[in-house]
């Protein structure tokens, strides 16, 4: 088994949920899109846009659109993935290339000592979410990722890669 | 601008289409296959399922399916990502979570020195394909991953950061 920085890195990431409350610089979250951006696409269509969320009173607003609120709040700061429709050709692959962008972004924060977490449950109310960022209906809400610095080391698992192998 | 390694990784990724014909070891395939295993999925669910070709008995079967049967032919593993569907729970949510697990997988590659590149074309004739490399209607295939020595370093841009990011 191979083990250099990149495989590390990769193993190593979890979703961090607990934040010291300290802020984030403006060059790290520019850092984490620089990240995001440089991310594959179908017919490179780059299909992705990005809102950040760094002011107080932005977070309170969202908060109460999600059941995690706490995280939300506590964060340092969101970044709210959409999906510009326009530059989309075909959903499902749009799609795995907008978590190609987020996974990029979630090894950037974490390469950073940063911890972040992916939050996909405020999709339930994605269209407020959107309208309270003042983004207009050309783009949707894919997902949101919190940011901040961590104040927990969790641990993690996964299923067994023999399990995951589908044999011919 | 921090520079570490991993932001330096995800930044210099390329699509490689051009291979050396050299083999890979299959710890290499393994590694690379641990990578895609660490990706964060909704509610854990970890909807993806590999099949590894390696035969070129299998990879000359699969290159008619697709516009780019040279890739298919010249490469030295393909990885087929399967969706498990009785694993998902949200067919958006799900294939970001499996293009998180290609992303890994892609730079995974790429910090073993491998060239890789995502092939979607082959989605037109997904079932085929699936039928092919003998995996049941439980999944559905989402991509596939084209792996070997890379013989080309091509040069790529992106959308301006500016551009991508929604004021507020």
């Amino acid at each position: 088994m191979s083990d250099n920085e990149i495989i590390r890195a990769i193993k190593a990431r979890r979703s961090i949920r607990k934040y010291s409350g300290e802020s984030i610089s403006p060059g790290a979250i520019e850092d984490i899109l620089e990240a995001g951006r440089w991310a594959p696409s179908g017919l490179d269509n780059q299909p992705w846009r990005f809102s950040v969320i760094t002011d107080a009173r932005s977070k309170e607003q969202l908060a109460p659109l999600t059941a995690y609120s706490r995280i939300v709040k506590e964060c340092a700061a969101c970044i709210a993935v959409f999906y510009h429709l326009p530059d989309g050709y075909d959903r499902d692959k749009d799609a795995m290339a907008i978590g190609a962008c987020v996974q990029n972004m979630l090894l950037a924060a974490a390469s950073l000592g940063l911890g972040a977490v992916w939050l996909g449950e405020i999709l339930k109310r994605k269209a407020e979410a959107r309208d309270l960022l003042g983004v207009d209906d050309s783009c949707e809400l894919m997902a949101v990722i919190a940011i901040g610095h961590p104040a927990e080391s969790p641990r993690s698992s996964r299923k067994r890669l023999s399990s995951l192998i589908l044999k011919q």
